[in-house]
């Protein structure tokens, strides 16, 4: 067996499982990974094979050695090749002033945005260099364009990363591997991340409502659609930075 | 008749042309405006024809008052309503000393490139607002990010034009209309620009080395499908700022 | 009788007159330019004078041809050598809404504050690089940075005038001319411009409650340490782009 | 004894030592603390004092825990008020290539440059905030704006604390703390970092050119000028993000 691989890491049901389940309609075996929830994760798969897609799931903490480099060899070796990754994960904690943020917490998150991100690129590379072309796609949030208050964990990790898309933009573009740094700029309606800080309640009246994305929710299978298309542009025009956010809401900039 | 229309102003062999031709397959009737070559125009409006689509070419001086406007108005009265528009006019005139820019040459990289996109907004944006959609998709340059040596005219009309742009966003995209941003930030395969500066001979050797996109040209052919990729996006998800370039190519940040 | 001249472009009762008077008592001679109110003008002159300095006042319309070339050239003929420019003219015309934004208003906006300053760069820069030194130093608004809903005329002609801050500093830095753009990320407490805004009586009440700068108001004679201290660097460490604004006001990039 | 204290991180012989001896020479006592080299941080603590100044100096490792929340407990008890921080730390390890970034160098590289301000910022925050008034400069590098090939742990370090000096100044501006990100775009004229790249004798023949800014080198004891300036900016006037570059040098977003 030997499919064209979609690695998702941060495979919840909002950007990374729609990614995934869009990616798996074009013909990628997605392979979703994600902390923890393997219920939801196995829906996830289910929900991909019933509609004629290839998927597998595993859970897989990001934090821990090893974990991304290993889980990278076992794919290439046991699926197929990594054409497509999306390096999905997430490192909002919330606001916190900085007396109550933590060395733990400061260093999480930057060991799963930066550093993940950089043990992943590191892992897929060589291959992908190989074979002369790859994708690697970041979900990014406005804290990598400026620091908000409260936002110190969040916003560091945001900030290294997205410069860390363009070392490796720079250095592996002319060998074909296309990286893009899209910068989700609002609310996504996403159960898993939106939804638990709502609280369940509160999240379905807000997704109750008629229009959702007139309150400024942006809908992760519509983002999905983007995600898809950067990974489908020709080499002669790709993309590296992007943003999105709802026709509803304001641009980062604009603010104030 | 009463045709969706994307009117390009700006329309030479190269992106204006292409997108014409991409919009044209999507089934709008592509308007297609330049201010000089009128053989130029009648083939892409016959290439456009032949492949089954509706076109048609106007002669019109984007620097000269109302002829924007008056174009507007009467697409709207006898071709149809224009749901997109490419605003692609550039402004770059080669690097100029300061004492050797003139206040014509500065004056008319304004009028053209930042004027120009203020007057065609103004003129379609109370019908896009009234059909609660449309689209202005803004080609730019390198320019607008940074002021180089010899580019005094081209950088500050480029540079208006960004914060245009962005003005422009934050009073109509509630309203439904999609403005964006499309950073070019490499040299363009297009005859009409690239081509003249070269002159035919340089030209035709760059181009037919194979694998052109090697030598950092971006091939408008497939520039034009995310052209087409924005102006498609679910209004939950829009990006109001990317940029475009060869694989082969250095982002400009990384440049030294 | 030949004196350093420090010649102030759009030169009222906030920024620009207290800069030439901080530029005054190190021994420069202001010359102060603005378009009305000959007699603010001249107490501005007075005040300078009366403090053992020496000034010039000419009232000055920035926006006809040749007002500041001709102006220039009778400085250098009859005080001395203009060792220090500050660009100081705003284009502020508080929110419009496209449809309400004219074509002049448009114009006049990038007339003032981008063409204004392309005109005086040319006509001072032959001198100074004659010289092999030379400051001029450009008082811009957040508007350069982003455009905000209703700025369509202000971001335009600020967005541009960055561009050209960087395009004047690529070519003549090694030429030992400084260009400087320094960014006013707040309001100003300054008679002329906000004072008129908001009318006597309100601007009063603003500025009676202790501790000004509280409310964010940032005081002009405080500002002028910094364009000081900035035309005073030393070449081998020179600032090109700097921030201002009150401690207790948001930076632009943090609203939201 | 209660001096008001200078605490300077990172206090080599090129901007940290410099601004050391500026602060000093303005009434500060310089608390100098470095990783290594005892006899250069006594010659500079010497060099102080024989000019009528205050110093003290530590050796001290940013990397290991409680180095710095220690040290600076013991300076407040001790020696004085920490009016004044300089944030020195650099994370440049020359451009190496992905796949030879090890985890070890990319978590150094965070760990100093990007976790030691985070240390150090909610170490003196409190005290600061108490007394209502505290500076925190940083220095920074062109890294922090963009990610250039090889620059892997370098950028994300570097771009992580730019975004960390606009959380800790959204959190403290208001509280009277200055945090100012000082971009230093260019080569430093400074023994211990630059002088160790290039050998001794190389060095030696770059500075002894005549005129050695000539050849883009910044010369640090006229840069520690600017860094004093932003200390005594009156609150009304903060300056958030400045940059400074020879005027012999190109500006970071001008090559290419």
């Amino acid at each position: 067996m030997s499919e064209p691989v979609c690695l998702v890491i941060g495979a919840g049901a909002g950007i990374g499982g729609h990614v995934g389940k869009r990616f798996a309609k074009e013909g990628y075996h997605a392979v979703l990974c994600r902390r923890s929830d393997g219920a939801g994760l196995e829906r996830l798969v289910q929900d991909i094979e019933s509609e004629g897609g290839r998927a597998t799931g595993y859970l897989l903490d990001a934090s821990e050695p090893d974990t991304l480099e290993d889980r990278v060899v076992a794919i290439e070796a046991e699926i197929g090749p990594i054409e497509v990754v999306l390096f999905n994960l997430g490192a909002q904690i919330g606001n916190r002033s900085l007396a109550e943020t933590s060395d733990k917490q400061f260093e999480l998150g930057w060991r799963l945005a930066t550093f993940g991100l950089f043990r992943v690129a590191r892992a897929v590379c060589p291959a992908m260099e190989e074979r002369g072309r790859g994708t690697i796609l970041v979900t990014s949030a406005t804290a990598a364009m400026r620091g908000n208050a409260g936002q110190h964990s969040h916003a560091a990790a945001m900030g290294g990363r997205r410069m860390l898309c363009q070392t490796l933009n720079a250095e592996f573009a002319s060998k074909g591997i296309h990286v893009a740094h899209v910068l989700i700029d609002g609310a996504v309606d996403a159960p898993d991340t939106l939804g638990k800080l709502l609280g369940p309640e509160r999240f379905e009246q807000l997704r109750a409502a008629r229009g959702r994305e007139k309150d400024g929710l942006m809908l992760p299978r519509e983002m999905a659609e983007t995600y898809l298309h950067i990974a489908k542009q020709h080499r002669s025009a790709w993309t590296h930075e992007i943003d999105l956010r709802a026709y509803s809401d304001t641009a980062w900039w604009n603010h104030g």
